[in-house]
């Protein structure tokens, strides 16, 4: 889907007022496009939205989607929280300045090394298993340090995501069961009799690419009640309640996108109504937006090589780019939509697949494409690509990783493209 | 399928007399571990069975599966040749000290630099279409210079493997159909006409992973029939045939390994009979294995992490890897095998899928592996990992890249592991 702020002049795609052909004049393609205002738009969405007079909100953005410095400086400047998988992500978020202590940290299989390295740094880790439990445990003894977790439950919610990203089956490789009583048992006797670690709450995370507001209310309604049940058996205080990711958008025409506003803002009464009834109105909630604050706000531009009309009558338009920027068409048969950014207003007469450059067949980024009449060097313009492309990047085929480019005012390089010097790094 | 000169001694994996437990605790975890021994005898094994008295025979390659500076001594070594299909390729084997006269340079949209590189180089570049051909006649124009090149057919033979691999039907985004007499000739018109670009012979590349003789020498028939053809019609004298890759290999016990001496040899004895038979016995004649040459040459050693038993009866064992370092599984449903390198002799009585730290439910790299009872810190040896594995890495959720080793009569690091460092260095 188009970025909000796309405007035509002269048959050519601008955000807002910025040309778009210019820029890939400028910074060359492919290029990766955020329109800055759209971001903070997306930010400031959540943050209006998740709110409450009754407790406290917290929009913890899941930077597994996109991370890159700046992305930790918008976070800050709109008070979001962020949601980090590795050692590698903490690292990058320190190293941008970004406070710790509002990094929730997750992962199924974390090494002693990253959860050493978020005791240190007071991020709340979200704990993923009795063993790893234990381990925490021994690591905060032995810094005679407390520290701060949730731990993660599979509320059994099927949110008819990708097979893929389906998180919360009674299979999945994420925490733990919450009808799984024995598991729970071990786990919150581990709690009550730790001195270092307490659990604020549980975490649970329903799916992905999630479209239907009803999965996310049936989620606070599992969640606040499992939370209520622990409290009295184990009289054990908890305040928290995190409900995880999720949020669906857009990626093509026929795509009904999810009410971002509306799901936030329902999450907020039902915590509040619903927590009155059963008596635990958490201190403190939290939600994990990734792909709903990056994917929409960026496009990728690529310069169209030729056109290919194949003798068994397929049409290929080669692009400059391919799986190595945008991986998902090929590994989740992600759909994605595109326009020529120099021909906006003129017929879409030609239908092909939009193939990368990779010497593979799979390389494609959209089949049967709808575009116009398409030529060398036009500017390609694929929408929506603001989650998990940049961040799954690869050099496979020895291609080189794009620029990012964030459009506020003006246009600004937070990632450089990578050089060919760079290809050389690891072998010297 | 296990590395050829793996041994077990004290229940423990060496490659020949290297202890893997040793070389795991030295370089680290994940980690990519060559056996160079294996490699050189891979090269050797299509130099000796791909030859002939007649003609030129040349092993081509595929470096796409696999490009280390390291690598590219080695081809030196045995006399091989590279295929590229990007600059970064190039460059790479370029600062390696790769003749760069013998590389073929591949891929379906090549830029103007790219082209421009390899013309400069005198690489053999596989021509993909008609304006590549007259972009390429161009540049050779400009700069004065001549150029040998091959051009890409698709034969229509369809090798029967995973969609994504196969590249010779009549809808390929590669090359174009052999029976599309009237694109082939405006190709060979403007071949014909070209004081600067020179036709050494057609290129072919049936699929990969191919398991079966029959395809190979179908397409050695094809294609010397179809040369022969062009020869006559447009009176140009060819000189070369490459017949491409597509060698399978066995990643797991069910699958039937091709006999690659065989499929080389018997490919070389029906170019030169049916060569005689129909007028055209080429000078020099070429194949460009990839995967075949480095796939089995390699396992990733994994340090385990806890072993989880989930509620819905699934069992997981942790890994310090994943997707990032193997995405085959995720992409293509690829199969590997493993076992526990330090309890190679224990019995196989733990079933479990082999799960990634990523933060993703598909970072699975094996499903329901049969292995022996897993501990934490065990090492997990996957096999067959040496193709496709470091070569579509990623940095996805910040994970650092494997260093990879080759081991010769001592381990010899090739490849360093990524630090977190690395990670800032577009930032800056």
């Amino acid at each position: 889907m188009k970025p909000k702020y796309l405007n035509i002049k002269n048959n050519t795609a601008y955000i807002r007022d910025i040309n778009l052909i210019d820029v890939a004049k400028e910074y060359k393609t492919p290029l990766y496009v955020f329109d800055q205002y759209e971001l903070e738009d997306n930010m400031k969405l959540f943050v209006d939205n998740f709110k409450s007079s009754n407790f406290n909100c917290h929009t913890v953005y899941a930077s597994k989607a996109f991370l890159v410095p700046a992305m930790c400086e918008l976070l800050v400047k709109h008070g979001l929280w962020m949601d980090a998988v590795s050692l590698g992500d903490l690292y990058v978020a320190y190293k941008s300045g970004f406070p710790m202590d509002h990094i929730i940290f997750h992962g199924n299989n974390k090494s002693k090394a990253e959860l050493e390295f978020a005791v240190e740094h007071n991020c709340v880790i979200v704990v993923d298993h009795l063993e790893e439990l234990v381990l925490l445990n021994n690591i905060c003894e032995t810094n005679h340090k407390n520290i701060s977790t949730m731990f993660r439950v599979n509320p059994g919610i099927d949110a008819h995501t990708h097979k893929y990203i389906q998180t919360a089956t009674y299979v999945s490789k994420f925490g733990e069961s919450m009808f799984d009583e024995v598991t729970i048992d071990k786990i919150m006797r581990e709690y009550v009799n730790s001195k270092y670690v307490k659990l604020l709450g549980f975490h649970s995370h329903i799916g992905s690419q999630i479209q239907e507001l009803e999965p996310f209310l049936l989620n606070v309604s599992k969640m606040l009640s499992f939370s209520k049940q622990i409290i009295d058996k184990y009289n054990y205080q908890l305040t928290s309640v995190n409900f995880g990711g999720g949020f669906g958008i857009p990626y093509v025409q026929n795509d009904k996108p999810l009410n971002k506003e509306l799901t936030a803002s329902k999450m907020v009464e039902l915590i509040n109504s619903l927590g009155k009834e059963i008596g635990f109105v958490p201190s403190d909630v939290y939600i994990e937006p990734g792909r709903s604050i990056v994917g929409n706000s960026c496009v990728t531009l690529y310069t169209c090589g030729d056109f290919k009309h194949t003798y068994g009558d397929k049409n290929y338009q080669f692009i400059d780019g391919g799986m190595t920027d945008n991986i998902r068409p090929a590994l989740y048969s992600a759909e994605y939509s595109c326009d020529i950014a120099n021909k906006m207003n003129n017929e879409k007469d030609t239908i092909c697949d939009i193939a990368g450059k990779c010497c593979e067949s799979g390389d494609i980024i959209i089949y049967n494409a709808l575009i116009q009449k398409p030529e060398p060097n036009d500017i390609l313009m694929v929408y929506a690509t603001g989650a998990y492309n940049y961040s799954m990047a690869s050099n496979y085929n020895n291609m080189l990783k794009p620029a990012v480019v964030f459009l506020s005012d003006n246009p600004k390089v937070v990632a450089r493209r990578e050089t060919l010097d760079d290809l050389l790094k690891l072998f010297k």
